[in-house]
């Protein structure tokens, strides 16, 4: 492996911060000169004896006739694209497309050409190689998604710390800050911002993002800090007063010592789950020194976890993201959602608070509702129960939470769930029917 | 996370060897009980609130008119699979076919059911967090693939060993146990077997099998092994007097500190290179305690890494699967590949030995030459002037060899890529054309 320090300089020089938080693995990583690195060079030549897929000797891919059948749908050129091996990087049309579309609305800062990764967690587990590791805090508002755990902690050994994401109902835009407090300072951190959250489908309101900004800059005064959008959820917005673009553009230039990283992609947007096509993006130039070097390192661990990203997948959002409709029928899935959203809403405005107590949501997939304060059951006998006796299937967050995705229920099914539910609590809480 | 001690216990019972051989992610790992393991359990009920997927309320995909194009030669369920989804675990029709696929030949050893990965490098990255980490000896025979040093050495600290594929022009079948030699008694170690091999193209005959099986067999009368198995070329062999099958299923009980790790996919075998379809299959019997253990841990590492594999090539790779015509498929990109092969190695009959040393190879997707002991020019210097000069592209591996990749180049053309190559070491080595 070529020697990483010339890169890792690089980005010491755009980003002082940002190397500081490079973990070891991140330090060593640097994309080696190898077979794609070859490859790549030997693209367009007459002769092209580098890469070991199979060709008809022009470039073009061998089929299996019944897989010819299925693809047959993609043109020419396309689907070869689809059937052979996509750069580790992704397919360059795909990269520009997608970075278009997480610009067309915020086309003042400045932003890398996205890399393309297998999924949203997937884009999770570079940052977490990147900038994880041993002992390295990791601050995310409770009740977080669950998988962090095992993408930060169990992976790379980092630590996870956590304040309430709600205090008395209310969102709280301070639970990294308070999260973080104690950390010693100068040590770098990194912080998940979800928004829309999951499992709380909770973004915050103009003056909440002020004041979440603000208590981010506050954390960098004393640190470096990475900062993660995860931005599954992106666009899912569904109250007019609330901001739909990710966080990643207001915190781009917020504070020197503050380096937000987007984590984006096709799967909800785009309605896409079985695809697994997601992003990474820095918040740097377009062939910037620092692009480059994030870009060597992010494919090195591409490379060395995955080879590449799937290319049949990344076609077919190719192919969504060329048409002129697009956000059109992206909007159409939105309205979708919003009015899920409305009907559970409306549905848990009558349910008996001394059973649930639903915490605010107004975005993505999800309505998350904590139990009363008197009901003794937790809610992994809860979700148990109607699982056995209501026919209903919940996610239980924790002792004290459980989630419903309104995503994939029919808003007409809606208030019958919440019905289930609050009978179900109530049977556990010795409360007989409601 | 639920204490893994119950699984790791279930493990040593079956396999002692295979319990010490773990890493101490592996050691940790373990399937959590949240969103993916409580949405299995609520599929089929009347409602299901549970996963974060945008459905229409009864399971199925919300799909965007564009996509829907593309999709559209799925038939419906089938398309509603590609859309959404996949279990971490795979789709349950792909697995039982690749399993069907796997055992067509050599029915009478036990095997588990495939765990579907994104593609063989991740099947590799998977075996590398289980049984790799700090300090923990890795043998290959060398050349091997460089990027095993990125999956095992980068990613997880493990240390590569080797010893040399060949020696004196001839298969060196006790490589893995010369690599292995000084490392202390007792200690737990990898070894990954790459037949046929890249960049080496060879697949050892039937005798050169016996003592690379005896071998091993002798590794582990010293220490627990695991015996990666790194199946991509698999079947793509073209001497019909060497064993086509992999070695895993003789490795399979052939000593109690010997555990055979089998890591295939559609990349290869089936032309499927975009899409990303791998498995990674353990010597045990479905559905034993050790078998449940182990499926518990991969399906940790997948979601902590990935959330879940590509549904979409997933369902490209059952439809071929399901094609009762796939044998036949299979066998005619084998034959196209046969021919390139012993095109080439006619070719290489004639070239000065002074200035190329072909290595034998009969098998995979290469051929692996050496430079002559004489020259005094290295591969990337060759390299770098075929491309140059030569409108031609090879890959150099280390300081000696260069690898001709004749899955990708047509029969007609390997004559004159020889020919190039030939005049390229030749002006190099101060020889003048050939």
């Amino acid at each position: 492996m070529v020697d990483p320090s010339a890169i890792n300089q690089a980005i010491g020089e755009a980003s002082p911060a940002l190397e500081r938080a490079l973990s070891d693995v991140g330090r060593q990583a640097i994309f080696p000169p190898d077979i794609p690195f070859q490859a790549a060079e030997a693209r367009g030549k007459r002769y092209n004896a580098t890469i070991g897929q199979i060709t008809d000797g022009a470039g073009q891919a061998v089929e299996l006739p019944t897989m010819s059948a299925v693809m047959s749908l993609f043109s020419a050129p396309d689907r070869n694209r689809a059937m052979l091996y996509s750069p580790v990087e992704g397919i360059p049309e795909l990269r520009d497309l997608w970075r278009a579309w997480q610009r067309r609305l915020r086309p003042e800062k400045p932003s890398t050409l996205p890399l393309v990764t297998a999924g949203l967690t997937h884009g999770l587990s570079l940052v977490a190689d990147l900038f994880g590791g041993p002992g390295r805090a990791i601050a995310a508002p409770t009740p977080f998604w669950g998988n962090y755990r095992q993408t930060f902690g169990l992976r790379t050994g980092a630590r996870m710390v956590s304040a309430p994401a709600f205090r008395d109902g209310r969102y709280n835009a301070e639970a990294i800050a308070e999260a973080l407090a104690d950390e010693p300072d100068g040590a770098p951190a990194v912080a998940i911002l979800n928004i829309p959250s999951n499992p709380g489908g909770y973004s915050p309101t103009v003056d909440e993002r002020r004041r979440l900004l603000d208590s981010l800059v506050g954390v960098a005064a004393r640190r470096p800090l990475v900062v993660v959008c995860d931005d599954a959820y992106t666009g899912l917005v569904f109250d007019p007063e609330v901001p739909r673009e990710s966080m990643f553009w207001e915190l781009s230039g917020a504070h020197e010592n503050l380096v937000p990283v987007k984590i984006d992609g096709g799967t909800k947007e785009f309605s896409f789950f079985g695809g697994r096509v997601g992003f990474i993006t820095f918040p740097f130039e377009l062939e910037s020194e620092i692009a480059e070097a994030l870009t060597s390192k992010v494919k090195c661990l591409v490379r060395a976890a995955l080879g590449s990203p799937v290319a049949t997948s990344q076609m077919v959002l190719v192919q969504a993201l060329r048409d002129p409709e697009i956000a059109g029928q992206v909007e159409t899935v939105r309205l979708l959602l919003e009015n899920r959203c409305r009907v559970l809403q409306a549905a848990l405005e009558t349910v008996d608070r001394e059973l649930l107590v639903p915490l605010p949501f107004n975005s993505g997939c999800f309505a998350l509702i904590e139990l009363g304060p008197r009901v003794e059951t937790d809610a992994q006998s809860v979700r148990r129960l109607l699982l056995d006796e209501f026919d209903t299937g919940v996610i239980a967050v924790g002792e004290r939470f459980l989630r419903i995705a309104f995503c994939s229920v029919r808003a007409s099914d809606l208030a019958e769930v919440v019905t289930r539910l609050e009978r179900g609590v109530a049977k556990l809480a010795g409360r007989g029917a409601v």
